[in-house]
């Protein structure tokens, strides 16, 4: 097993990255081979012991930048770490990609080298988001801003093996984000979307959640289009962090300041790492015919080792191969239920 | 000035909502018609000192549940505390509507019963979300699920003059919530009626805002469609709740337990009442020709209190007048733009 793995990507790059990947190929027994600029990713092996890893080096001399225009950068940067990784799988070299980079690069450079499956009509971007049980996964966090009903259909099915496979959810339960909880509540989207996943047996689907409820882990997948999912993905970040900072204001205003302030931030930080995507490994964009894992700007080693181990679990259960024939099953036994050529 | 009470309404109702108005009637020097079964309302005046108060009974013996069809509780019960108060404005004989009752009731016989503003597609619910920097207003939070570009655009003329009739804000910001910040993002509606937007002058359209942003106050008013606008609500109200509750999780199980469970528990109520709508006073449904507030199922006293506020500051400042005439003056000078007979 061998994982392509873009150094230069990320807020981090590339000392975390590279540290990341040391922490994984040492966990997990992996192949890594490391894309980027040999000079600087020698500089960073140098600086940890890498006796015994698997850590191939694999020359690519430029960057997609975070602040490059995705799709612009990836038809133009063609010796970037991110193309060359994602040449490096579709060739057959690797097995999957993971970077931390430009996410909008990563998704167009996923697309176009990757490809869609066969069926499949639009790739999606799954998240695991926080809930007082765990976790629940979203998809689709913002790959496609606009979508069908049948699209959403297919971002069930494969949430669903998603959380089956790889998050090892039982049975998962299924349920659309609308803005009400009752039957009968959402966008003409919404509605039409729902009497097709009433119509999937492959998926145990539970109907409408409200956005309130995606975090009192009453829905194991929760589907939505592509805005919708990440403007709920964005507003969580933005109230998380005014919640904390306007705790921290009224704890260090507090009586108590210091001790209290002290305190909280401990909590605070225990917190953030409880909530916090690192432990579970950045989005995957399922759909393509090969395994994409795209992390936070912000990626530190640890997140990167979870996004390898998510690589890795990917390919050990054959994700790829799962959904096709998932979503094979559907076209199959529900004939006409999905019309993919429109 | 009379404003109409719907005192059955409401989680807490009748009694917090009574407590409210008298707390409102003292305050603010209005006449408040408290509507609702004499019994239950005589009751709950006993309780308080009431003298030189101006709060008349208006009877009504049938109560819209949180829990009925909201479309159908409103036709059928024609009594009822919601309905009765509704018609008192719609003669004439009150300014305002207040109440904390079922949201989709209170919208239903909001349009059903004043009916849209000369030129109005659709009336939009609008909320104050608290940022780092005070608040910002959004609008629609659910009063639509579907819209066209023009409906958007009527949404960010009402909401700049409410934000600055109602708000005291001067030549408020106006941004439509999109899936980036970037110039070009956004979802097939968020590109069209930007277009609108950047072609309305009345209006200081600043372009996109990513949900993240929302809170850090870089807009005044936020414009989406009623579906998202639900969606990011809710989701901070989630959001909110869990990241309180870990919080406390992480503070009652770390080594000075007590201590920092009592402070951060002080702290954050604290918050809480810092970020409470209870402190802004629920929504308002703009666009209507009467004057609608509807609170939080939840309100309390204050809360009431404050919905009373804004109801008559919305009837100092002519917010319907102004409204009609904002959105006349749209129409007329940049005829064709709102083409409003689709």
């Amino acid at each position: 097993m061998n994982i392509a793995l873009d150094v230069m990507g990320g807020d981090h790059a590339p000392h975390e990255i590279v540290a990341g990947a040391i922490l994984a190929a040492r966990q997990f027994d992996v192949t890594i081979s490391l894309v980027g600029r040999p000079d600087v990713i020698e500089r960073e092996l140098a600086k940890h012991p890498t006796h015994g890893l698997d850590l191939p080096l694999v020359p690519a001399f430029e960057v997609v930048e975070m602040s490059d225009k995705p799709a612009k950068a990836v038809r133009t940067k063609k010796d970037s770490s991110m193309v060359v990784a994602c040449e490096l799988v579709k060739e057959g070299k690797a097995d999957a990609l993971v970077t931390a980079g430009n996410t909008g690069g990563a998704l167009a450079a996923g697309v176009l080298h990757f490809g869609r499956m066969q069926s499949i009509l639009r790739p999606a971007l799954i998240i695991p988001f926080p809930t007082t049980q765990g976790f629940c996964l979203i998809l689709d966090v913002g790959a496609n801003t606009d979508v069908k009903p049948e699209q959403l259909q297919q971002f069930a099915v494969m949430g669903s093996l998603y959380a089956c496979r790889i998050m090892g959810v039982y049975n998962p339960s299924v349920r659309i984000l609308s803005n009400g909880e009752e039957e009968g509540k959402g966008s003409q989207l919404v509605l039409e979307a729902t009497a097709l996943l009433e119509r999937t047996p492959s998926i145990r689907f539970l109907g409408n959640i409200e956005a309130r409820d995606v975090t009192s882990g009453v829905a194991d997948v929760v589907v939505t289009d592509g805005f919708t999912g990440n403007v709920f993905m964005k507003g969580a970040e933005g109230v998380s962090k005014l919640l904390q900072r306007v705790l921290l204001d009224e704890i260090t205003a507090g009586p108590i300041s210091s001790i209290g302030g002290l305190l909280v931030r401990s909590a605070l930080r225990r917190v953030a790492r409880r909530l916090d995507d690192n432990e579970y490994g950045g989005a995957v964009l399922l759909g393509l015919s090969n395994l994409l894992i795209v992390g936070h700007g912000r990626s530190n080693a640890n997140a990167i080792r979870h996004m390898i181990r998510i690589a890795k679990q990917s390919i050990d259960t054959r994700l790829v191969e799962e959904i096709q024939s998932g979503i094979g099953e559907v076209i199959d036994r529900y004939d006409k239920l999905v019309p993919i050529h429109r």
